[in-house]
């Protein structure tokens, strides 16, 4: 048997106890399967006493998780800490320095200084390992990097945020409006402390931004992420879209075009048949693509104590059997930058347009889009009462910006009440 | 950079085809992941002259695999002959010997002799790779030996012949009875020159008995699977499976229980709104359940060109990374002989028998039923002109020596046409 890999943890949060778990209790599996015993020998977190429902008292520990990163017993500094700079960034980069591998579920941290980090960490010849940050316990990471090594990807998406998708199926299937739903995802805890975060769409964008990085070989750019929330999609938005057969998702879409990179996270239509479209509650789901495999599609849960453990040891246990491979997939140095592209592939819009009750109001809302070369799918408007009702439209493909100028001139139409919502659908 | 990688093809079918145009046409890709040059050195195939749509005249050519697998010049043979003896385990066997990686997209030859050309491997420091044997294009060996080594699995689950799905899928879709479609299948190129391997649930069964090897870290026992094809699926099971909202796949499980090792791949009942119930045509779904991950669900494509030389390049690419993982994902000699289970875990059936329409003919088959401690769930009659008509029960949990003893005993009522039909409904 082979000598040990040593782990030095620093959070102890639900992750971080998930992970002392499985070594603990899966000790023979785990040396079976690495050829090697893997242990734990530090631990660092805010509170050494917190009951945690693991043992801790064999580990030595350390207040400060920069000298976690840098013990002489330490070989894997697995940060579980958080946070796009602070103690995350200097533990990280300690680690680093004194030249231990980095497994990390930290996609804010990996979003912010990816490159840097990836940049550092080749030139001290170790790995940055971080399966954990991306859609909790699916191995896309790897799928995308290693299984799908052969193939040039053509896009990338996913539902990556388990509390949105969350929200938006409880909303659909309860008939809630968005704050309702979202007090319950409140109470029941499943907002981060900034829920911006999450309902944003920043916490799945920095997923994205990882997940392009290694798609297309490009340096990670979160910046470059068009980023929309779900805070402005509306019951009345989900009960029409299902009318016409769709779900509305916070969908995370990246793509190389000829125009540049694309990396979108916004609220989509998606086709109610296809997989993401079925994808109910907190799951997660990504969906590769590329020239020889088609599609792949890959769920599971994004989030929790086990699956976010077991993505974290499925890293561990990756640099216990000797893969060596650099963060992003290839030398940090060969990544290109990230030219975002400046408008988006064209698509089919959903159109929800409020719309006074007077004769000849549709047909300039028509003229509208059809003086902007924007040609009608499918229109819909229900019987109402009011003075004022919404008539939903279905595009042809269209580009953003010839969608923008028609809605600037729509709302401008003196029978048009209200900012019309436009939604991309999303091709699946 | 690096030396190169150099790979000997045997075996220029659709998939051999595949691989070379990968390698041709994405060179410098491949290199940048790589970190090193991937080129071909030499092909070996039945004809030299036939046209595959590809360009091989770049490369040495032998009439035979075992003198390409030994050559000076190979370092990765890439075994596309198939056929679980003869010249592909020949060559096989031949390039272990010489010291060369492997990479296989032959899952009869690893069904059958998998652990002792492991054990060779190991003996030899060579690796053995095989994701283009199980479900195409999905990177679905990598995600359970890799991304979830840091779990006990539990079960295993898919559907792995595209062939039979397809026939299944478009039995519902067109009402067509089986004969009809698996001839329409025929047609379509569709089946193996032995249909047996695919509507008997052979090829589907070498698949499942490589995925038990690594989940459970036993020895390959594809003996051990029961098999059961799709050649006695009528469209009437299918219309009265729709009717209760389930789906009838030929669905592979394997699962470790205290009893010992199931392994089955039969027709069974799923939910028609799990994502195994909503898998049509001839894509492939393979469901991994371990301890910390729950459940992931991987989709793609089962077959064709581009999925499978995607599989076959993605361990090429692995091997010239410097992964290098036992053939099983541990040391052959360490893994258990599967002690098969003599039964399996008991579940709700469907059963369809053929009832005269006399006084009291239920509540013969109830009785039996009773007595077996078999309870019922549901059941359906429909109307009928006929003397005998189907009646359809769903039962609860049962094991299936109760259910086949149950079953006898119900053939023989003087009530009872035919022999009843039994299958299982398996919980996703």
């Amino acid at each position: 048997m082979n000598s040990p890999l040593r782990l030095g943890i620093a959070g102890l949060g639900t992750v971080g106890a998930g992970v002392v778990k499985i070594v603990r209790q899966k000790a023979n599996l785990l040396a079976a399967r690495a050829g090697r015993p893997v242990v734990i020998t530090a631990v660092s977190a805010r509170s050494r006493d917190k009951d945690r429902g693991v043992n801790i008292s064999d580990y030595a520990w350390e207040d400060d998780p920069v000298a976690l990163a840098r013990r002489a017993d330490v070989d894997v500094f697995i940060e579980l800490m958080g946070g796009s700079d602070g103690p995350a960034k200097a533990a990280t980069e300690a680690a680093i320095a004194a030249g231990k591998d980095v497994v990390t579920a930290n996609k804010a941290l990996l979003a912010h200084h990816g490159q840097e980090l990836a940049e550092a960490a080749e030139a001290a010849d170790c790995v940055i390992r971080f399966e954990a940050a991306v859609a909790g316990g699916i191995p896309v990471v790897k799928a995308l990097t290693e299984g799908l090594a052969g193939n040039d990807i053509s896009r990338v998406m996913g539902v990556m945020n388990g509390t949105c998708n969350y929200i938006l199926t409880r909303m659909q299937s309860s008939g809630l409006p968005y704050d309702v739903v979202f007090e319950e995802a409140n109470q029941l805890g499943y907002l981060e402390a900034d829920p911006t975060l999450d309902v944003g769409g920043i916490d799945a964008g920095h997923k994205l931004a990882l997940l392009a990085a290694i798609a297309f070989g490009t340096r990670v750019n979160f910046a470059g992420v068009t980023l929309e929330g779900i805070e402005r999609v509306t019951i009345e938005d989900i009960n029409h879209a299902a009318d016409m057969g769709f779900r509305i998702k916070l969908l995370g879409v990246c793509q190389m075009t000829g125009r540049g990179l694309e990396q979108r996270m916004s609220p989509c239509l998606v086709p109610a048949s296809s997989p993401l479209g079925q994808l109910e509650g907190g799951t997660n789901m990504v969906v590769l693509e590329g020239d020889n495999v088609e599609q792949i599609v890959l769920r599971g849960p994004g989030a929790g104590m086990g699956p976010t453990a077991s993505a974290v040891m499925g890293d561990v246990m990756d640099i216990a059997r000797g893969f060596r491979l650099p963060c992003f997939g290839q030398p940090a140095a060969g990544l290109a930058p990230a030219k975002p592209a400046r408008t988006t592939t064209p698509a089919p819009y959903y159109l929800r347009i409020g719309l006074e009750d007077k004769p000849g109001a549709l047909a300039k809302v028509a003229m509208v889009l059809g003086e902007a070369g924007i040609s009608i799918d499918r229109m819909r408007q229900y019987q109402h009462e009011e003075a004022t009702a919404p008539v939903l439209i279905m595009t042809h493909k269209a580009t953003r910006d010839a969608l923008e100028a028609a809605l600037a001139d729509i709302t401008r139409l003196d029978v048009v009440d209200g900012t019309p919502v436009a939604l991309r659908i999303e091709a699946t």
